[in-house]
């Protein structure tokens, strides 16, 4: 039956990532990071792997099983959550990536992406309230003036707070520039804010005092469009003679989500009684301008969720084959010999040597983008900066999909390994599935990030982004030739970035000359073909460090990076001719033909 | 919010389907068939269409919520079940297909798979306990003696009594050359029944009067193994003294399934008190034998399942794209106008495209098997029928497979054209989603129906099986080009089929000199590719039979047509390669390296 221990993810990998791999330390001789060693981020990883083993995941199958519960027109959430936020509070998990100046420990967003792993795979839904209060206050952080600091920013950074983003709208959806909730300003600063939202996670709760929504909304008279949205901050309770008071927003539906169960998802309304007070932050009409400035912290953190859901899933799978006997090798069938492992079935092997390549490949992706990240914002030397700036945009649709959309397949084969087991809830990964399945909708659906790739991202700077990511790819083979690693690894992957090299340039081309259709109707094999590409970049970086090494673990690591050599890699020449030959079947489709 | 209504599947679809393609009334030539005819397939199909739609479909979201209950040892299941089970006996399904001698209507599988279709895409579990019941009955049908059908046969085709099918063990699984159950001789004839059974699928309920389990078991000093095995009818209770009493069967668990829900999947205890009554079905030892008898049905009935619970999807996702506005095209983004629909965006109309590929390939191959079923059993000539049951035979791990593997895609994007509504439990998408899953799963995963169609099927009779299908999809491609369809469909499915002759030729031959492993190892990269030549073969039917049409729904099947060709036909040549290489990265992995 089902169990409530799990390594949730190796310890032994991520070490090896932070260390060997992207060799995080060497972050510290920047001023940014100059108070830290790795001195400093093994207690803290220590810390949050505690916790997500000892603490969050034993609470998980509860928290999903009986969801939040809308009473009186407030929310109450399980009741193991509000021990649990008080533990990620008194770690300091909030603002553990921000600066000491607001009351944070300076964390590389390397260190950080992986000890939120831990504690996402332990137990998502519990982790988020702490991950929507991050981004919310950063939000205030890097735009709000001083007074929204202190009334905001302080109380979320301490826990006493959560923050939401609260941007959808039910006739929007992804469509930010339709959103209608209207801003009225008024003589005493604050704007009168009206409208309604959904999807908003965490937007009402009974584990801290307040909750306060980041609000996408228009001020009258503002421009039509993309162009004339602002962002308020909008507490649930807003502070008169130091003591809140109700803010004029209702809950007004919760969503029956199909995972993250333990994280309400709220229809909310905004001023109902137009006593509904927001407090812009940033300029007017540069909401959101403001909030795309936090969009790649929040995708990376989306892949990181999806890394680390997968991660559960794989080694849930993995115990299974090893303890689960069943059946005889093909070729030895005889009934008087015991069962043998699954893990002996060649297809159950098959199954978990791809798990395995997506799951670590999509976690050292995170931590490679997540340090490229960590150089745009805090490198010295200006040009290191930009460059790592365009490799860090141009990998993040990438972080964010290819751990969704393969982690997803990563689920669905931990259901399958686990057989008619694994159809039930007895067990955990149908659970963890229903959790995967949204990372390819939020934050920008998979067809949005395609388009980010293939239109913006890929082609930014006059393709000096891709410039930058090739020659950090060539950069690495080499590396791994000077380190021995093989030429079955090395070679095919040279093959594949050249491939998708010469296509980026085609397809730019073709931008250029006024067919955007034509560049983009295959965006969605772009970014197949080119994350596929980018695990191989991953699993080189992985064999290069390893190399040498004689360990089960170093073998592992180079088998997983031959598999996704020989069996992933020749899917990308046929991917990039379908993209070069802008086949039209479905751009030519008349929707009355369905 | 969620819809009660919907045509489920296409109606226009499958009347083009068998009455254009696949020529059904030509079975009426048959001996079998001769009192049949388009006058007596329209209305059976009729009375489906209607009992789906407006009985078992409008049922479907409540079971689902509601699943059966476990109460005083007894199965309570869902209170609409029992109306619903009457409607179902009342137009005789269970027997449909079954001759007339027996109660039946001896309609061809081709017709009762597509009508059994719209039940299935209605409501699943609803439409499984006829299924089931069908299953076993037929069983008796088949290997009994006459005292048995009387007993058992004619009140389960009567719908007074249900069936099951009672193979798997706990320590067992798929595995069941293990299965422990043990039977003994009485003098009285019956043997006694002692062993335990999981994922019993109906194994008790309230609708009816009485269940009998087909239950697999070891009659004691059986040989080990696959050989030692035998049938049993095992009623849950027996008749004694014109009288039903208790059958010593007993539930010992019900497994709370993530899908399928309106239908107990239980945990079974036979002969706990030593009364438990079974009658042996067919010789002693043989009950593989006559189980396998029925795979190849129940393997069709689930690839059935499998393509009408991605019909519904399919469904639901056109009409939410049609009817959702949101967002702009990439290359008009004027925010004063109108949102488009979503349909207009070019990677929604993707989705939909590949959903129509799948799905409607998926049927025409569900119709053309079955096709191959009918003639396999009932053809009088006999070198027609032993190519029709080598070809059925072939086709079938396929026709199970690719609907579930292919479907579930399917019904994942359903989920993600929902988008964030998609997410959530008030949109049918996730219930089906659910559903679906188990089809790769239940009468032998996708890894066994891979060993099974490369290590058995397509190399069967020395290769007369694979022969006898190149004959007939070379036959359809002579037949396309004479119709005038389009070399850009029938030339990359020449080529394409061409390659799988060749690899086949070649992995056949490696296995005959001993290297089974090289062989098998990528048999699930070679049902993969099989699986998309045969689906291409499925939409040159369509369009060969659409040809010369201008209608908007033969437009639509030669754009699905050539999606198909142009984005999954140069898989084919990846894959092949992959399974000729005989790559080794999975043979090779020590578990220990994981």
């Amino acid at each position: 039956m089902g169990t409530i221990d799990s390594t949730l993810i190796s310890d032994e990998l991520v070490d090896f990532l932070l260390y060997d791999v992207l060799d995080v330390t060497a972050l510290c001789t920047l001023p940014a990071f100059a108070e830290h060693g790795r001195d400093t981020f093994d207690p803290w990883l220590r810390t949050c792997r505690k916790l997500a083993r000892e603490v969050l995941f034993p609470a998980y199958r509860a928290m999903d099983a009986e969801p939040p519960q809308f009473v009186d027109g407030r929310v109450r959430v399980h009741p193991r959550m509000r021990a649990i936020w008080g533990e990620l509070v008194s770690i300091g998990l909030i603002a553990c990536a921000r600066p000491v100046e607001v009351g944070g420990q300076a964390l590389p967003m390397t260190i950080a992406a992986f000890a939120n792993a831990y504690l996402m795979a332990g137990n998502l839904s519990a982790f988020c309230y702490a991950g929507l209060t991050t981004g919310a206050a950063h939000l205030i952080e890097a735009f709000g003036n001083a007074e929204l600091k202190q009334t905001f920013m302080r109380p979320m950074y301490e826990g006493r707070y959560t923050g939401t983003m609260a941007l959808t709208e039910p006739q929007a959806g992804s469509s930010l520039a339709d959103i209608t909730t209207r801003a009225t300003p008024t003589p005493a600063g604050h704007h009168l804010i009206r409208g309604a939202k959904i999807f908003i996670s965490g937007g009402d709760h009974d584990i801290a005092e307040n909750v306060v929504h980041l609000v996408l909304a228009r001020i009258e008279g503002a421009p039509l469009g993309s162009k004339g949205i602002s962002l308020f901050a909008v507490p649930r309770e807003r502070i008169e003679a130091d003591k809140l008071v109700p803010n004029d927003v209702h809950v007004t539906g919760l969503i029956h989500k199909i995972g993250w169960r333990g994280l309400p998802s709220l229809a909310l309304s905004f001023g109902d009684a137009d006593d509904c007070h927001g407090w812009l932050v940033g300029a007017p009409n540069q909401g959101l301008r403001c909030m795309f400035q936090m969009m790649n912290e929040a995708r990376i953190m989306v892949g990181t969720n999806a890394a680390a859901t997968a991660s559960v899933a794989y080694q849930e799978a993995l115990r299974y084959a090893l303890d689960r006997r069943q059946g005889r090798s093909v070729t030895a069938p005889d009934p008087t010999s015991a069962q043998v492992q699954l893990v002996e079935h060649a297809d159950v092997r098959r199954m978990l040597l791809r798990q395995k390549a997506i799951v670590e490949g999509a976690l050292c992706l995170i931590g490679t983008t997540a340090r490229y990240a960590d150089l745009a914002e805090h490198e010295t030397d200006p040009q290191a900066k930009q460059s790592a700036k365009l490799v860090c945009d141009l990998l993040t649709p990438i972080a964010k999909t290819f751990p969704a959309e393969k982690g997803y397949e990563v689920n669905v084969l931990a259901v399958q390994i686990h057989g008619g087991y694994g159809y039930s809830s007895e067990y955990l990964p149908e659970a963890l599935l229903r959790d995967q399945k949204l990372n390819s909708i939020h934050e920008g659906t998979t067809g949005i990030q395609s388009l980010d790739l293939l239109g913006r991202k890929v082609v930014a700077g006059g393709g000096a982004a891709f410039a930058a990511l090739r020659d950090d790819v060539m950069r690495d083979l080499q590396r791994a030739r000077e380190a021995g690693v093989e030429s079955n690894v090395i070679d095919p992957l040279g093959t594949a970035f050249d491939c998708m090299a010469e296509l980026t340039l085609a397809l730019g081309s073709r931008g250029l000359q006024g067919d955007v259709d034509g560049m983009l109707s295959h965006a969605n094999d772009y970014l197949d073909a080119l994350s596929t590409v980018v695990n191989s970049w991953m699993w080189l970086k992985m064999v290069t460090a390893a190399a040498g090494r004689d360990s089960d673990f170093a073998k592992g690591l180079r088998q997983a990076a031959l598999y996704w050599a020989n069996t992933e890699l020749p899917r990308v020449g046929v991917l990039a001719a379908l993209c070069e030959s802008a086949e039209r079947s479905y751009l030519d489709l008349d929707p009355a033909w369905l």
